[in-house]
């Protein structure tokens, strides 16, 4: 391992994400709000140690597989630590566990907060807040390859350890090009967004930060009710679309746009299954909740797709306490905690092309039994699947669920009952936000214990890097010089 | 597929099944009691219906891969079926959904039961409840082919598909061979403990039933409060021995009886590793019921060792209600369900074998990472172990959990609370008994709506047959004439 390379382009990396905090600090201008100067002290400290880390560690970017992963790893960790600054430096968190917590949550787009009164926070640190978000959703790292090309080769080791699902896409032979082209539609999805909820009355402010959160499949909001505050079904609507749309592998998106044809969509059998799923959640959600007397009216489809729409692209957003509702609704959330959003989109969890390959893969294996000598291939969208891929699925659901189950232990070992302690890590781990019980929609983080909040913070991480990236810095091999 | 054949084989195995009635015969005969008449009927039922099948179906017995799977699961299915009739005819148990669900139990050595007085009913009664366990613990089908030489080559496929586990050990070149003496370590393990219960005070009736169930990894008890009833310490300790004894896989017991070396099972990664988590699971829950308040004492650590054993060996007895324990305690026990005994043990749950090796791949997937081109291999004991079956093991694992969850849906949809609902499927799909919460040690199934007893006992099935067994018969091609 180049530790010296690692410690640069993490500087690197702080010059930037510093930088991004003149958003918030335009923004404290613009409404007169004293958290300007504290604003202004974050990116002073940010940006001035992320440049004396470079200076002092420069050299050639010759990034190798293990410096990859190191690199991102810890990039996430610092990103958070300076990200915190904001919220510590305007007093709106005292402790530095809340307030890393609260920034980690945001990059990773979890969402989970320990703040029980949003609204009463300074709007320039609620952008902040909601920025955090829209930086970890396509990607800070992404974002850096996009701007920094010098990065090279290197680059696509980065990317690789960022960007979620088994097979990363690659729209142009330079990584540098596909990871501007990514963040083109994501801004592109977000300008619209922000246009769409304006047109129906929500104001600029509002807007923005819920944009920043629907299309990073964050979950912040900037009111206490989360999106239930504002109770318009075209605003509801709108929003369930765009988190629908971040939830699709932004290759399709992009492909979508250069050829203006939507049949892109329905050629992806990840895409469809991903709607069949949707369809099929809300269904049943409704149905049960039509039976325990919600009645059969448009208000309780709208809740039932927005919830099912939110938890499975791991969003969080509510409009409505969800863990009121009756056990078998509740479990489909939090089975669809598990599944997430498509390969190469925001969304967390384990991704829908993983659960696809997995339940293909379990029929090619009932089929062998039969045929014992027959070679079995299981095919995607018409793409042969070979078998090391697989094994790599098959590891990695494997290992989500240990996880889930290792951190669940620990929760209920600090007191949380067994509902709260592992929704909250099933949240944590998928990125969603919200969980049941304890961390139910309606209520926060606050009560989970300090210890508790730490592991949870750990859970995103793995979540959003999809756990390999960071386990693998645990093999005392990872660390060797040559 | 050869549907004959299947139901030729099928009765075969009615009459076999039907003349170990005679045991509970003889025992209303010793006691006097008027069940006598109802188990004579059972038994004449049971028997004349198995002859009038293999009469009219009479053929070869050239059984292949298919007809192996049919015959198992449905030889089950039936087997369950005319098990019950001693509960109905006797009036033990009334209706017919609750005899079914008690005698599938029984032989898939779940325990769970659906009577809340088991005190009430004759001995004889007791004592066919108990066999159904012994009876399906080393299984029916193994015994058969032990038996009935004349089933030959396909005795291999019958096998496979009842023996649990990923590659089956044969101990004799011939199948018949291996299933005999499987059968004989059983028997002499079952005589010891009866010897060893008596020498505690225990009367005869009472420790071949215990035994019954110990070994075959059961959970029946012949008390109300299951083995809390007998307050003994060295009754517990020993209960706990064999139940040790019964998780561990038969070959090690035959291997180590013939050539009278323990260190066999010490040369064993999977025996050791159950003996780590045994060990582990003990220690932790023993701190974790320690730092609530239950002391630091002989008691505490037996109730813990007790429970742990009792789960992971997927038996069921209780010595205490575990479910009023502190979540930690409770969330361990609820894991410990999917891990069971070691492959080729009367166990349930995954197998300890399949986590090792689940574990091992995960690392080896870790190091490909690092060394993308390097060939990783597995290897458990010294041998490598292939890819293929890896693959296996692997989609075994999703598949199971696939199911915990789908079944966990149906049982909340029934209205089940979560904790109820997935402990009962866990118990099921396990093979345990008890779970938490409604179906928790100090309560029974009786609640479960009838569906829900369906369900589970489906549940049982998949779990005992691990599965691939039964869910293969769903694929269309099984059914195909050639």
């Amino acid at each position: 391992m180049k530790i010296k390379l690692v410690l640069y382009v993490i500087g690197l990396l702080q010059v930037f994400v510093g930088l991004t905090m003149l958003l918030p600090a335009a923004c404290a201008v613009y409404y007169a709000e004293p958290a300007l100067r504290a604003l202004l002290w974050s990116m002073a400290i940010t940006v001035g140690s992320g440049l004396a880390l470079a200076l002092f560690t420069r050299q050639e970017t010759d990034i190798r597989v293990r410096e990859g992963f190191a690199i991102v790893t810890f990039g996430w960790v610092v990103t958070a630590a300076f990200g915190s600054l904001p919220f510590l430096l305007t007093g709106s968190i005292t402790s530095f566990t809340d307030a890393y917590f609260e920034t980690l949550s945001g990059f990773t787009t979890t969402g989970a907060s320990i703040l029980s009164d949003v609204e009463a926070l300074p709007r320039s640190v609620l952008l902040w807040r909601s920025l955090t978000h829209w930086l970890g959703g396509m990607g800070i790292i992404v974002l850096s390859i996009a701007i920094l090309p010098f990065l090279g080769v290197g680059g696509m080791q980065l990317f690789k350890a960022e960007v979620p699902g088994p097979t990363p896409d690659r729209l142009k032979p330079r990584i540098s090009q596909t990871a501007g082209l990514l963040w083109a539609v994501y801004l592109l999805l977000t300008v619209l967004e922000i246009f769409f909820l304006t047109a129906g009355g929500m104001d600029l402010f509002d807007s923005t930060n819920h944009a920043f959160a629907t299309l990073a499949t964050g979950g912040f909001s900037t009111k206490n009710l989360s999106v239930g505050h504002f109770e318009s079904a075209y605003i509801q609507y709108v929003i369930v679309f765009f988190m629908f749309m971040a939830g699709v592998n932004f290759s399709l998106h992009y492909r979508c746009l250069t050829g203006l044809k939507p049949v892109v969509y329905f050629r992806d059998r990840e895409w469809v299954f991903y709607l069949l799923i949707i369809f099929c959640g809300t269904l049943l959600i409704f149905l049960q909740n039509w039976a325990a007397g919600a009645g059969f009216s448009e208000l309780n489809f709208r809740q039932c797709l927005f919830q099912v729409v939110s938890i499975i692209t791991t969003t969080g957003f509510a409009t409505t306490d969800f863990d009121a509702w009756a056990p078998f609704s509740r479990i489909m959330l939090l089975s669809l905690m598990f599944v997430g959003g498509c390969a190469g989109s925001t969304g967390g969890g384990m991704k829908v092309i993983r659960l696809l390959l997995i339940l293909k893969h379990g029929r090619s294996e009932l089929r062998k039994l039969l045929h014992p000598r027959a070679v079995m291939m299981v095919k995607v969208s018409r793409i042969r699947v070979r078998p090391e891929v697989m094994l790599n699925v098959l590891s990695f659901f494997t290992l989500y669920i240990a996880l889930f189950i290792f951190a669940s232990f620990f929760m209920t070992a600090l007191g949380l009952d067994l509902v709260s302690a592992t929704s909250s890590v099933a949240a944590a781990l998928g990125n969603i936000g919200p969980g049941l019980g304890q961390v139910g929609p309606m209520l926060n983080y606050s009560t989970v214990p300090v210890t508790g909040k730490w592991l949870l913070s750990f859970c995103m991480l793995l979540g959003r890097l999809e756990i390999f990236t960071v386990i693998i810095l645990f093999l005392p091999e990872a660390w060797r010089k040559f």
